[in-house]
């Protein structure tokens, strides 16, 4: 439960797209963007609060996170001046927020970053369950640093 | 094999940045961005290409695939305006490529879409692996047909 790099919460905060990679049930990878919040020792996203044709309780990456409790997300800096590379990888144990508090709170950290979330009723988490990764693993890259 | 919907071509080509997920040994999944190329039937992305601290070879991504030659990766739209979202998926069987001609071949679509690549010896593949992922699952989704 440590908590951020002073460098990595800034970078965290300051980009808008994590991508989330899960492992299915025979092993496959599965990898989907996602909004993301951040408290002091995990990382949040809701896991349908984008419309969807089917139930949020059926996408691909819940399933895989019951048989398989384990994500990693990666937010990363794209340039096309490729010394200004960066990335952030968040790993750990992952599991869908159960608490009704706990749901509230994380809401209200996505909220507070996405403007989009606050028109959309997403209290209920059994129609839309938000997903926690412990971050107890955090690896940075900083192409600045590589080269 | 089959070849890409014209507008997932045209969406692929259009975007600059993917993201592989990949599984390891241990089940742990493990995603990094990258840039990437396609054929006709196939994304593939260098493994290492942008100064690391160690060796290509020894990179999660590339031990992961070795242990589970499945790989999956998604290149999606962010803009604000959440009706403007998007993302192809495309997964399937990953493979280091061994064939000199092949990793010639890859190493050209990729230098084609990005300069950054023409200037950089990468023509040894012992030490700048090409990864080929078989597009042999495609799934897309567009926001604006969603609502």
């Amino acid at each position: 439960m440590a908590s951020w790099a002073e460098d990595t919460r800034r970078f965290l905060e300051a980009h808008r797209v994590g991508h989330v990679a899960t492992t299915g049930p025979d092993g496959a990878p599965h990898v989907m963007p996602v909004c993301y919040a951040l408290d002091d020792a995990a990382v949040y996203f809701v896991a349908d609060a984008k419309p969807k044709r089917r139930p949020a309780r059926e996408l691909e990456r819940l399933r895989n996170l019951r048989a398989n409790p384990r994500a990693a997300l990666v937010v990363d800096h794209w340039d096309e001046d490729w010394t200004r590379l960066a990335w952030v990888l968040v790993r750990g144990p992952a599991a869908i927020l159960e608490n009704a508090d706990a749901h509230a709170e994380a809401l209200a950290r996505l909220r507070a970053r996405y403007p989009q979330y606050r028109a959309m009723p997403l209290d209920d988490r059994a129609v839309h369950p938000i997903v926690r990764i412990e971050a107890a693993s955090v690896r940075t890259w900083w192409a600045a640093d590589a080269t």
